[in-house]
This record gives C-alpha cells, structure tokens and sequence, in this order.
C-alpha cells in the first residue's frame, strides 16, 4: 500500500543483476509474459487475449452465456507441501469447468486472478499456469486475462470459467420432481480419500494403486464435461448438480431446489475402491467418506422416469464414466437415506464456514 | 483442511443458539440468504441467477461478450480500519467496470468470489454486499452468482464482470497510430492524494471539500462507463485503456501494444484540486502524483485528428466528465513527458510486483 516501500523494491530490482527467482523479484510485466509463453495460441473465438483490460470471446449462436467462478486458497484447499504446483493450477481450472459440467454447458475461455505471495518461487508459478492451461486447452477453455496481485499472506487462486450453452438444454439444480430417479456418475469417495492419506502423512510410494488414484483424484480431479453436455441434450434430465461438496449435500441441494424429499439407497452408491481400502487401513467409515467427503467432482442427476432410456443411451456415449442409479426424488420430507438397517437423515456435506 | 475441525465447529454451531455475529459463526447457506436480501429482483437477462452451478446470462444480438476479473486484497489494496467495508465493495466492483469501460462495454452482469476470515463481523460483511450490489444495479450488472471461502488470512474480493460490445466497436489498447491525440477524462493524481491521506492518519473532518473528494476517489471510484461506451461509438477513438496504475504506465501501455511513442505535455494535465492542495501541504509532488499515482479509474484515448469533432461531440454527451487533450503518440521512442524544462521519459506506474 505504501509507494515509498514500492519504489525502494523498484530500485533494489534494478540495481540487482541476478536472474529473480520468485515472482516478487520478476514483477508484473515479466510475470504476465511468462504466461503468455505457456498458453500458447488463443482459439479463434478469442478475439482479444491476455494483455488488454478485458477479453472479448465471440458468442456462440443460440446460446447463452454461462459464467462461474471458484477459488482454491492455500491451507484451506490445498497446501504447498504436500501439493504440486502444477495439480494446483490444474485443479483450480477443474472445479470452475464442473460447475460448467452440471450446467450442460461447453467451455469456451477462462480467466485467473492470481493473489501471491512475493517470495513464491517463479518455478512453482510456471508450473500452476502450466497446470491450469494445459486443462484449459483440453478443453477448449483458452486462458483469455487475468489479473496478478501481490498477497500479505496466502496464495489464492481465482478462477473464472465461461462457457455457453442452449437455452432450453442448460441443466439447473430446481427441475426436478417426485418420481425423477437420481443418478451418480463415476465413484465416490476416492477424494475424501486422498485428502485424508495426505493429512496422515502417507507416503506416495507405500500406497497401492487404487489408493494412488484416490490422491489424483483428490490432486487432479476430471470435470465431466462431456457426460454434462449429451445428459442435457438427452432431454431426460430434470436437474443436475456437480458433487463439490460431497454427495449427501448434492442431493439436499437439488431437493431444495426442486421443492421435493429425496431418498438415497445405501447399498447402491458406487464407492471408489481405493476409498474403501484406506478406510479399512486406517479405520474410517468408508460410506460416510462417500455421503459427506467432498470434491469428488461427480455429476448427480435427476432423471425423469418415462426417459430413463435415452438418459441411459447419452451416458453410454462416454463410455469411461459410469452412472449409477442411487435413489429418486420423494414428494417431500428430510433427505434420507435408505438401508435395511431403516431411514436415516442424510449427512451434512463440507461446509465453507 | 481437516474434516475433524469442521465437524467440531458444526456441533458448537448447533449447540450454541446465542444469534451470529461473524460470518464464520452464520454458516455458508445464512451468508448466501443475506446476499440473496440485498441484490434484489435480478435484471431480466440473467436467466439463472445466484444459486446454481453457475449463472446464466442471455446474449446480446449482434454484440460479442466482454468479460474481465480483478481482485482488491486486505492490507494491499485496503485496509478495514481505514476504509468503510460499503466503499470496499463499492470499489472492488467499480474497478472491473472501468476495465469494461476502457472497452466500451455495456455491463451485463457480476459474479462475486469472496475469500473471509471467519472472524469477519456479519453487519461489515453485509455492508460490503451493499457497495457492490448497489453499484452493480445502478450499472445495469446485477449480481449473479459467485463463491465463499474461508480465508485463513487476509479479505480478498475478487470480483467478474461481464458485459458485451459491438465486435467492430470494442476498444483495444493498440490500435493508436502515430499522430493520433492523446485525450484523459477526469482530474488526475486524486486517488493517490487520499491514498497519502490515509497514510498520514490525516482525520476527515480536518480536511476540506477538495481534500475530502480526493478520499473520495480513492474509496468510490466512479467507472465511465458511459464516457467509454459513447467514446466507442463515436468511431474517432482508435485506443483506449483505464487508469488503474497511472497515467504515466497507461500512456506507456497504449505506446507499448500501438508501437509508437508519445508525448504527454505537462502543463497540460488536469490534476484534481484537492490533489495539488494536500501535495503543497504535504510537501509532496502534485505533478508526479497526477502522474504515476494509481487508481484515478479515468480513461485514456487515443484519438484519431481527423475525427477529433466526433469524439469530442461524443464527450459532450457526458457533461459531469470534461476531457482533456495531454499529449500526442509519436512514431517511436521512449514515452516523454514534456516540459519547459525539455523533455523527460515517464515515470513507471504503480507495481503490483
């Protein structure tokens, strides 16, 4: 805040001829060249890029614009050691193209806003941006502008994802109705997971396989964008939501939305292998890990009944993301879920505050 | 990080029934209702507002979408003891509707990303929402969407603004050419005159009126929008970029992607009253202060001379924002200040690194 303190880091920057060595040292313009360098190519419907005030995407015909934006923070969502650099851009990219995902919506550009510590080394910064742009180009979401900030404390990454998408095919979380069956893709769990064999300290190389997937998971989650897409123009969908916060708030969310009760069966939720191998191991409770364990990154969706069939067709249109049929809306009443052993209200999911 | 510490805080949540004063103790689903209260009825063009995956904003016919984000941070753009959290929000938003402005842009829409410490008291958390949400409705961008996270250090606002353009009417930095004229909106150096104010511990009511507008333009800064949007129509405007570091780096900005040069004279620069008065008290320099202080949010353009009748007819039509011609691009060289004295290159702008 101070320009005193700014020029006296000016003058130290142009007195000292060592290469820098972290983003504080490098400063802005250096910084946003950098990233230039690893985004490569914009596509063509970005008709203005990094380095104007704003960036300028060509609208796609009949569609509407669909815009979101999350943040990761440091010690909040992740942490520096225990987290490469370059799961963290690409994970901040991830979570912003699911919200996209359980819109049916196709990406088209992203932005970042990048707060950061001055003393952040330079290589962990290109690796993030190599991280979130990669994804980014993978899915057809170029790095479009941003905006670089210094931080008195932790790193935070923003992101904005915008996409577009058919007015009359854009997937909400209030469709739904009694009777609609509810479908998860993908497993569960494997996320809640990692995170908990990175609390305890497990070491990357003592872990088997499916517990190696729980940590990517955890570290690298896939949005289901494609799954998305042809589940909105499926038809079928009445509501649909991403699992950021876990399974049991994803069904509470939609059942708000929707005006309806819910029942989940306990017995048909696809848990992730790897999830229920740790808890065993470490004595966690591998179900509730799969209710309430957030950041899965999975899709849950509402299906009407009488089109069941050309819900199940679209997903079989990717082939590598199971759906799961895990329960259906109610007419009303607390969310529950269902085993032999009776109802139960269903848990609470990850809370923010 | 750790799902042990959230179920704890969960418990004292529901066992505790006095009423919450932080945002850490309202719980996120409280917060997002508090907002919902305050942005009122959302425009008719955001088809899905706040609450769903993402938003979902109709297109303009025959416009592209112009989309930016920027973020203020705790201790480096502001700090809470010194600034009203109404001005803080006011702000965080009004500086990415000068980005939209500086391209001619008409807002549409803004999503807020809001990074807390959980200590943070619920009325400032609410005045913050009012800045920005009134704001964002006077400006024709409602508040669509957005997410809250726990900070575990300082606030951070981080707001997305989208708007739309004409694709042949989008401002851009670079297309100056040489000889074009060089024109600013507004009165310079007065948000840095409130920014050493603040510093100085000076108390408002010790200020005059010309003092207490410079505090004004640090805290409120007014986007003009409309200035750049008839600006944009006008077809006389072949650059243009906000002042959001200084006059000094957004001349160097438009001289860098144009590939000229430029002239600013010196004796020409509106500098706000208030301004020169604090800098003769201070013992400060006004000029420089005009010069390389950040956040003035006025507009820089570049004009072509022969349509300059049009763009100043265009100016008229925003008679509380005069213009004023600084200066023109050159074909080449270091930007220059000059002076009686000769000619001098500009100082840098404000670093953000």
């Amino acid at each position: 805040l101070s320009s005193e303190a700014l020029a006296k880091d000016d003058f130290l920057r142009m007195t000292d001829r060592s290469p820098a060595t972290t983003v504080g040292q490098a400063g802005e313009s250096a910084l946003i060249d950098r990233i230039r360098r690893r985004t490569g190519a914009a596509a063509p419907w970005i008709t203005i890029g990094i380095g104007d005030d704003a960036a300028a995407i060509a609208p796609d015909r009949n569609r509407q614009i669909i815009v979101t934006t999350d943040s990761l923070v440091e010690d909040v969502h992740f942490r520096r050691a225990w987290t490469a650099p370059r799961a963290i851009g690409h994970k901040a990219l991830a979570v912003n193209l699911s919200d996209l995902a359980a819109m049916g919506a196709t990406p088209r550009a992203c932005l970042l806003s990048l707060v950061m510590p001055e003393a952040l080394p330079l290589d962990e910064f290109d690796e993030l941006i190599d991280g979130l742009a990669s994804l980014a180009a993978a899915s057809g979401a170029p790095l479009a502008g941003g905006n670089l900030t210094r931080s008195p404390g932790p790193l935070v990454i923003d992101v904005t994802a915008v996409g577009s998408a058919h007015p009359r095919r854009t997937l909400t979380r209030g469709g739904g109705r009694p009777g609609d069956l509810l479908f998860v893709s993908g497993r569960l769990g494997g996320a809640a997971a990692g995170l908990g064999m990175l609390e305890a300290g497990e070491r990357r190389d003592a872990l088997d396989d499916s517990e190696r997937r729980c940590l990517e998971r955890f570290e690298m989650p896939a949005p289901r964008l494609r799954l998305g897409h042809v589940a909105a123009f499926s038809r079928a969908v009445t509501a649909c939501i991403d699992l950021s916060d876990g399974l049991a708030d994803a069904v509470r969310q939609i059942a708000a939305a929707s005006g309806t009760g819910a029942d989940v069966e306990a017995g048909s939720l696809p848990i992730e292998e790897g999830s229920v191998r740790w808890a065993n191991r470490s004595g966690r409770d591998g179900l509730m890990s799969a209710l309430a364990g957030g950041e899965d990154y999975e899709l849950l969706f509402a299906v009407s009944p009488r089109r069941r069939r050309s819900f199940l067709a679209a997903a079989r249109r990717c082939p590598d993301v199971p759906v799961t049929h895990i329960g259906q809306l109610t007419q009303d009443g607390e969310p529950a879920l269902v085993s032999a052993a009776g109802r139960l209200p269903l848990p609470a999911g990850f809370r923010h505050f």
